[in-house]
């Protein structure tokens, strides 16, 4: 953590994404539309026709037939977004990975979005990782 | 989703239930006592020592003996509740799917309830799913 | 629910943990160095090379090789900690249990950790677990 911790309040966006909907790009794009610069996922539940998912390996990309479950739906939105997934398939059994995307709901989607007011999120390259990192900063006006 | 989005306040309630007590009805039992109109699970850790849950193919429904540790519990409280499961068993394995009852407390259920102030939570049929789907509204007063 | 309900706000603190970071560790250093009274994980997403976990048997410890993604990080920091996680591996699998520790990141976590400001964690021996378990009071000035 080579940043000072910074603290914000926290305000939410409840929402409801039915049959067909994309749920990774609906969410990213309704964070840019309503300018979010701090926004995780709070809370979902629901259900998914199929998912595209990256495993742990980094590198296999597989995607995966439902109907599934959500059981959990986490990660960051702003600036790009990292969501993880689990889900369960008709006998209860579970898999899991980082979302690419493919997750047409199949029901329906119960979310709840967290924005930090006080906090901007943005990535930069880390040549430890290889990736864009998050980086979190304290909103300035 | 097509409501405008709601922006709200978020208001925690942090408790404990202990061996014995069954969560989905005491946590909506909560909710209902305490008149909180758009609730949902922030955070929830603990152990239950069964679960009767639906599958993903919307039919199956299972009851499973544990004891198993809750990896994962979400979903929405108000006007009657919508929440799935992760639990792990005594080799890790996990299991998932939606919670119809039946959870029982093995030794403790640590779970904070989110509030979202400005909004009510409420469901409604859809002809689409055939269930009854949440809708998201502003609270009036 | 032994006490009554207790209603708080909500601070939140986010923050990314990079790789070899112990997150357990990391996290509950963060807490006690922030003097956070009532502080749970409202959100995490990343990776991790290993993790030592007891299962849901209550004695059982492993520690199982990743790498491995979060897929599921939830439970409580202050005053000791309790958390559960869920970790996918290379083809998608799960497992889950209570954390004890060994979670090294591997490229990274990213972390929202909530504060319940009007409320205080602490845990009390409780006779019918064995265990000391979560209670929750308000904060008094």
């Amino acid at each position: 953590m080579a940043h000072a911790p910074v603290s914000s309040s926290l305000v939410c966006y409840p929402l409801r994404l039915g049959p067909g909907e994309e749920i990774k790009g609906t969410l990213i794009k309704f964070v840019e539309d309503n300018k979010l610069k701090a926004a995780f996922l709070l809370s979902a539940v629901g259900s998914v026709t199929k998912a595209t998912l990256r495993m742990a390996d980094s590198s296999t990309i597989s995607t995966f037939q439902g109907p599934f479950e959500i059981v959990s739906l986490v990660g960051t939105l702003s600036h790009g977004g990292h969501l993880h997934v689990a889900l369960s398939d008709a006998e209860g059994k579970m898999l899991g990975g980082h979302v690419i995307g493919d997750m047409e709901v199949y029901t329906t989607a119960e979310v709840v979005i967290g924005e930090c007011s006080e906090a901007v999120f943005r990535r930069e390259p880390d040549s430890q990782t290889g990736y864009d990192e998050l980086v979190v900063t304290r909103k300035t006006n």
